[in-house]
């Protein structure tokens, strides 16, 4: 299996590619418009087929290339069953499996920072067991749940009722990181996570409704043109 | 093995931790003055010890954590035989291999970004096999050659006989990536580096030489403090 991961600088946002060694089939995961280039770049030069693009959330801080990728590429967009994103091609249930090429991808579903945030598992024999979190656990941090549904009881029960669960090994690749980090485990976050670890649900929801974090810059841009799968459009 | 890539925001440079599961024993490469206290949380939150700490040669751009881990942990510092980083405790020659609780690293010396850099083999059982390049080999490019002893025809020379002769699938992981890479493979670099794929070494001297790049904005500083380990001296 291939794996790499992307950071793009504008916005924080990793982007990841998986693909498989024998069929050279690959999947993106939250990729990010201005970074499209890059992306298809690196699939010509290794000589891949992106065949699934998928995003984990409607994003607010940058807009995606679910459009452009599927433009390009011909590629099926994926995003959870909830998105309001009515242009993605397909849309997985929570638990449903996906089979690329021999690369398994589970989705979950994991509310809290928004209403229609999916993890997905990728556990596959032979690669690390590894969750894509989107927004919902952060390394040593979590999503914001103050809009688009968000909503902290939900964020704390998606990570230790869904993601927690998966075991202390699983590695956590999550869509952004401030800070310096690249990669977590679960049992990192469990035990280490300042708004987790030794923390009530309770003090989890006081924690982050006090937060009063500013809207996110691209926030009136992103929303609709991610609703579209990246397509810009004029506000009328 | 447990392995982490860090990334400082402020000079775009990447540091590496690697740590033996059974021992604990660790060792930071390219460490970063500025992010010290989060290495040193990651150590204490993972149960590890750093024992050793390395810098692949005298950076201009950020200033080294070297000295400071030294002070905090009691660590070993370890550079290449030709720095002039007096400071350093350990400095190792060509081909020497260094084993800390079953991790090998192989110094290699690759000069042509400085007369004095080195990189670093990971070549450990269970391990994947990778490569730390410092400023010599970057994803898609190569470091500057313009100051502190660099020389382009050196760098290629290393390049292309030291580092390409590790083998294709060998992973790269270079000191700073300023456009949203992580990681490549000596492959990828070999078939795909735009400054050294399909080019002579005759080429590749002009292009380097041709760059005309603007000093590095901390190097007046950076340089000095580096050659004591990080340690901030004014300058009579």
């Amino acid at each position: 299996m291939l794996f790499r991961q992307f950071f793009d600088t504008e916005s924080s946002t990793y982007t990841y590619l998986i693909a498989s060694a024998p069929g050279r089939e690959a999947v993106l995961i939250d990729p990010v418009k201005p970074c499209m280039e890059q992306y298809l770049r690196v699939i010509r030069e290794l000589d891949l087929r992106l065949v699934t693009a998928i995003d984990t959330h409607t994003h607010a801080d940058h807009i995606t290339a679910l459009g452009g990728l599927r433009e390009r590429t011909q590629c099926v967009t994926v995003m959870g069953e909830f998105t309001r994103a009515e242009c993605v091609s397909r849309h997985v249930h929570d638990g449903e499996r996906m089979d690329i090429d021999g690369i398994t991808l589970e989705a979950l579903y994991t509310p809290g920072h928004t209403d229609e945030s999916f993890s997905f598992l990728l556990d596959s024999p032979g690669a690390p067991r590894a969750v894509f979190t989107g927004d919902v656990l952060l390394i040593r941090g979590t999503g914001r749940t103050d809009f688009q549904g968000g909503d902290p009881g939900r964020s704390h029960d998606s990570i230790t009722g869904r993601l927690f669960p998966l075991g202390d090994h699983t590695l956590v690749y999550p869509a952004h990181d401030y800070k310096g980090w690249t990669v977590s485990t679960i049992g990192e976050e469990r035990l280490h996570n300042p708004r987790l670890a030794g923390k009530t649900r309770e003090q989890y929801i006081e924690i982050m409704n006090g937060l009063q974090l500013p809207d996110p810059r691209l926030m009136d841009v992103a929303v609709p043109a991610n609703l579209a799968c990246g397509e810009e459009r004029s506000i009328p």
